[in-house]
């Protein structure tokens, strides 16, 4: 077995990140307490991760006003789906060849 | 679903000790060229992970001669493969959880 490592994306390695695009692909938006509480982090932590994805462009911010209140949300970009999709791939691949041995 | 990403071991975040352990786990023992080969990765950037795998706990290094000349080995340790099954479980659980959305 040959698994291409290198195609396991360095934005994905952390744990609080793959928690999160894990969270944004099965809800079209999130905000940021709902992702906090999904998570159990902290906001700093929270806030830190949100903002590498966004960097990444794998993530996209919406702010509103609900009731004069601002409110974010946050929702995974076609981009984060297509570089999400292929890092859960690459794992796939590890997995299975692990149990192929 | 709910995913416990804290299940996920720190120590396997990075690509290479992810690669490191997958390599180690279907093989008895590889000596460092081989490593280096399968995840192609400099000597300093193996050299570093695979001091942080030690220093867990979940890599043991046999050192010995052959023909005169030094012939150092690596292998996965119990606990290595322990914690290693573990990490890889809960990326299983990730996984189908996007797959069951």
């Amino acid at each position: 077995m040959k698994v291409s490592f290198d195609d396991l994306h360095k934005a994905f390695e952390s744990r609080v990140r793959l928690g999160i695009m894990s969270a944004l692909a099965v809800n079209d938006s999130l905000d940021f307490s709902s992702l906090k509480e999904f998570l159990d982090v902290t906001d700093g932590n929270l806030s830190t991760h949100i903002k590498k994805l966004e960097q990444e462009g794998f993530v996209s911010v919406n702010k509103s006003f609900i009731d004069n209140k601002p409110n974010t949300r946050y929702s995974m970009t076609m981009e984060g789906k297509k570089a999400f999709d292929e890092h859960l791939g690459v794992l796939e691949q590890i997995i299975n060849s692990q149990k192929e041995s």
